[in-house]
């Protein structure tokens, strides 16, 4: 195909003549979201797509395995609880485990920028050796590549993984339905606090430290119990704001959180408001929602607080059969707002 | 881990303080070597990497698949044969069909800059929508990443790409033997030199145009034949010359090349020699080495030409025992020489 040839009979983005990425489009607001449904997803239509999942489930010969991934660009590259090699490798873990796979092996892509220091880098590979032992993953393939000064930020990661499913459920944001409760894994906020505090060089007391881990262990210990999992989602980019808009689109359901049962502990909420940020909105990187009907959210709770990642464990929500796609919040005074998706993200490049 | 807590106990590069990384250090040459091997080998040990090969083969589950990844970062982004789109599909697929896999599905992740217009985001990713097509594969799972304006150069992309193994053979450096030969899938250099000729402004009568295309179909009427493949390698960074350096040291044999066997088409010879470069150094995202038994050979060169990637294929040179890790070049007028890497890559982001 010749260099500049139209791209054929698809439906590209309506986009204005001398319209260009903005720094919302990378965000977990509407216009990330915009990209993916105007661009991407009419170009590779395709149902692995149209699932709207952390990753793409896959019948391979006779293997059935889930296939993701991410790429990281998070600023600075160390903060408090790791640094961006822990999180290009426990990111795309906990695609994986979102699947409901056995995280198994991953590749990683990196992007260095001409003068980055190798003993930094150094770190960062150390980084990722430690959180893929952790993770009982193999990194098993990779590429580097240089640009040069002022075309890169020091370095981008680039991780993808492979996992094995070893079950029938179908864990995906379609399987998702009215009478099903939402459990969160843990408290929130605390990786997007850490990294705008890193950032700009404020302090909290006490220091909030990013909840960067891996949540595969805690997901295989959920399937392991035979708990009917409905959907699992990580709450990275656009925190648990962005996975309850998305779930509740993907399965046509209404989604209701009671903003009081959400946990976030005391140094996040007031740098929230200190920052003027909804925590709901904050990214997370070691946490999930996990969607199970009604009759397992017990049994799920307890089997959550017997793993480290997951001992905070409760209920904050339900789902009902409609209005399809709405996610609603019931205030601590007990107002209830629709929760609408920002254009942007609150907090760039925090992943 | 804390953030900067040393990396523990595996053997580090052993840089001298200060130590930086260089754009070499992402070329096909003896810098980007020493990076795998003195600091992502070591860190990461395991037999997959310690494969040296294009890919990891994996058993998981039942199935035998292969994992690869690459990250391009090609400049300029358009050029004539191709475009970064049509690269980071071919690119990864070859990658695959290199490890004797049927490609099946890819990720795509993409690293946008802020500013950049997304009019040409749209021909990109029609570019990879039709690559995909024509090397039939489906694109099932993605991620967008935006940072700041003069953090990045328009867009980088990765692909990682997953492929299904089915057949026995053993193919990679390790399964290379004394009485092998070396065949090349048709003429080299085109594509270096064409992104070079689009990035200098360059005109060469007639243009040089990329070589990019998708290896997987000749790779399969290969195997379907039954031919007794040892080795499969494209030609990428660092050409020909890198790829027989890789090979002979994984190998532990050999490698001899007749110069005058190798098929390079006039405009590159010409262009090659106004720029002072060497077509077995210069990079290409079509061609291959075959290495196979030399009683295979002619059944291999016929296989080849059959299809359209391969219809310029030949024989180049053959194996013999040692010394090992040694490749030497007749020259047209039969002089021999020892065929060193330079330090890094003679046109630097060409993919």
């Amino acid at each position: 195909m010749a260099a500049h040839e139209p791209p054929g009979a698809w439906c590209p983005l309506p986009s204005a003549d001398g319209a260009q990425v903005q720094l919302a489009h990378g965000g977990g607001g509407r216009l990330g979201l915009d990209l993916v449904e105007r661009l991407f997803r009419p170009a590779f239509a395709n149902p692995w797509l149209d699932a709207a999942h952390d990753g793409a489930v896959l019948d391979l010969g006779q293997a059935r395995i889930a296939f993701t991934t991410d790429s990281y660009v998070v600023r600075p590259l160390f903060f408090p609880g790791g640094d961006i090699g822990t999180l290009a490798v426990h990111g795309t873990v906990n695609d994986l485990a979102m699947c409901g796979a056995r995280p198994c092996h991953l590749s990683a892509g990196f992007i260095l920028e001409e003068g980055f220091p190798l003993g930094d880098l150094e770190t960062i590979v150390g980084s990722m050796r430690a959180a893929a032992q952790r993770a009982g993953v193999t990194l098993v393939t990779g590429d580097t590549k240089v640009v040069e000064r002022g075309r890169g930020d020091g370095v981008y990661v680039n991780t993808a993984g492979v996992g094995l499913i070893e079950h029938d459920l179908r864990i995906a944001p379609a399987a998702v339905h009215a009478g099903d409760v939402l459990l969160v894994s843990g408290d929130l906020g605390r990786h997007g606090i850490a990294v705008m505090a890193a950032r700009e060089d404020l302090d909290f007391t006490p220091p909030v430290t990013s909840d960067c881990a891996p949540l595969a262990d805690a997901v295989g210990a959920l399937l392991a119990r035979g708990l009917p999992l409905h959907c699992l989602r990580d709450l990275t980019r656009g925190g648990l704001a962005a996975a309850l808009v998305e779930i509740a689109r993907a399965a046509g359901c209404a989604l209701h959180v009671e903003r009081r049962a959400v946990p976030v502990a005391d140094n996040v909420a007031g740098a929230c408001e200190l920052l003027g940020l909804d925590p709901l909105f904050v990214a997370n990187e070691g946490r999930m929602l996990v969607v199970v009907p009604a009759e397992a959210a017990q049994a799920a709770l307890a089997c959550l607080r017997e793993s480290e990642v997951g001992a905070g464990a409760v209920q904050i929500g339900s789902v009902s059969g409609g209005p399809a796609g709405q996610v609603t919040v019931a205030s601590e005074i007990g107002t209830v707002r629709k929760l609408e998706l920002p254009s942007g993200e609150q907090l760039p490049r925090i992943c």
